[in-house]
């Protein structure tokens, strides 16, 4: 399987310039001393639509209208941050757009695709429904995580996290499907490569380290963690390749250890992150990832859109 | 009564440059599409200790020891936000401190006092209790709001607005004793004559708004509001001579504007804040500010200590 190129990422950094926020590589000096090592938090909850889904559907879109190949509609199927960033994606280039969504998705996040102007589709057969639809009305169906173009788009967070100084020595990433740290390892491998790059995945949704340790199966049960943005159906073949070839590790923490690590994230760092960006935080914690007090260390924050009812267990 | 002068704006940007946060200034593309108008926040709830107001505090005992005055120890009065920066200015410079809080203050916010060393000692008598034990002790009381140096210490938030680009055309300030706004008034008003500095008061807690009013008058009601931060039983001479001659306009809000304004800034902007921190959206809400879809607008976000119980209506 290729590997997205350097080049790839180059002309996903050019398309998405002005599109996407630049979002802050924020110091945590409170977290790092608690923890003992120096800390920073990749702060992709401020992304437009509070995810880095933005930057890879965009890409593909803007891949595809560059290529001599627009699409005259978008479907999408996700539970949620893909879902709102290929809305956000239609809305801005006035395209129509439809997004499948499961019946128990989080209200916000329906909203939310909603705000900009996306159809959309509740139902319990995400995959074949949006299949269908994208068949039926002629319209492209634009990959959550499992390709070249989405992975590019990703990869504009690891490039982002290089021009913000020198590369850290370990880097965490949430892991779903593995998009995200596809993109993140192709930008920083060759340009960094003494820089661990570890990925994380909660017991509940595992379906990257499973594939790992199975070569390539998928687990028997149904993804479900209180990281509901990980809890991705499969792991990607794109995604897998990259994870193989680039990434040290991929760690997984207990359902139970994502809570509080979630609690104490926003506590200290007053950044509104989902649960899912906070797995990076209960690895170390549990002390799953080697680390010195010498390691600079980056957290990917991979997006703040929280349930409401979560928010209430603070109380 | 003077005002605090460029000179001393300046001095205090030199004591804290590497002590404290240089917050971002992030533009935030939704609520401006959905306010009408471009806007960014100052996010203050970045800072160290969760508020700006360890700028103040900080710059206060700097002063002090460059004047060959260096204090033994420290004491405090404050509900909150103050109480957590004092704690952090002795912290970092080795000095006992200790803060008065009341009694039903916010538990978190007690616990953020501990966390930094301080002693806390809970009384519904703040001030009394406070001098006492300066007198006692021979410590310093580091006052909330009414001193120069922490109103020059709050300036250099403004400053922090004028470095970040083009000054904004419209400037929002949550305003408790007044510290924050007297700082960015004197900050901002000679170097950008044309910015309007608003400031933005709760209705239950509107000490300075009355006393500009009444010739200086004091409520006859104890101050209470959801914005907790900003329930500052008086206002203080110099920064009620700062808001008179450098301030464009103090605004009251309803109480029943504030939660809403949070809930809202928290899911279009992915930042934890308090509801204090809410007040200038509340404002540009309720229709209270005249703006135009030109108008460049900042709300200044004051801090994150945000009460669990609070997060918890969210749900």
């Amino acid at each position: 399987m290729r590997l997205v190129s350097e080049d790839e990422i180059t002309a996903a950094e050019r398309r998405l310039a002005g599109r996407v926020v630049h979002t802050p590589l924020l110091p945590c000096p409170r977290l790092g001393d608690d923890l003992g090592l120096p800390l920073a938090v990749k702060a992709e909850n401020l992304q437009h639509t509070g995810s880095f889904k933005t930057r890879g559907a965009l890409n593909a879109l803007l891949a595809l209208v560059e290529r001599d190949t627009p699409p005259t509609g978008l479907v999408a199927y996700s539970a949620g941050n893909h879902a709102a960033a290929v809305a956000y994606a239609g809305h801005t280039s006035g395209l129509p757009t439809v997004v499948c969504m499961p019946t128990r998705a989080v209200s916000t996040k329906v909203t939310t695709v909603r705000r900009y102007g996306a159809e959309v589709l509740l139902t319990d057969d995400l995959v074949a429904t949006a299949r269908g639809l994208a068949a039926e009305r002629g319209w492209h169906l634009l990959e959550p995580f499992d390709h070249p173009d989405v992975i590019a788009g990703a990869a504009t967070v690891g490039r982002e996290i290089l021009a913000a100084g020198p590369a850290p020595d370990l880097v965490l990433v949430p892991v779903g499907g593995g998009g995200l740290i596809s993109g993140i390892a192709a930008a920083l491998r060759s340009a960094s490569p003494r820089t661990r790059i570890v990925g994380v995945e909660p017991a509940g949704a595992n379906v990257v380290s499973y594939a790992l340790r199975t070569a390539g199966g998928t687990p028997p049960d149904r993804p479900a963690s209180v990281a509901d943005g990980l809890a991705a159906p499969f792991a990607g073949r794109h995604t897998l390749a990259h994870v193989r070839a680039l990434v040290d590790a991929v760690v997984e923490i207990p359902e139970e250890s994502i809570l509080p690590a979630w609690a104490e994230l926003l506590d200290a760092t007053k950044l509104l992150v989902e649960p899912s960006a906070a797995v990076g935080l209960a690895a170390l914690r549990a002390g799953l990832v080697e680390t010195a007090p010498a390691t600079r260390t980056v957290l990917v924050l991979s997006g703040g859109n929280v349930a409401p009812a979560t928010l209430a267990t603070l109380g």
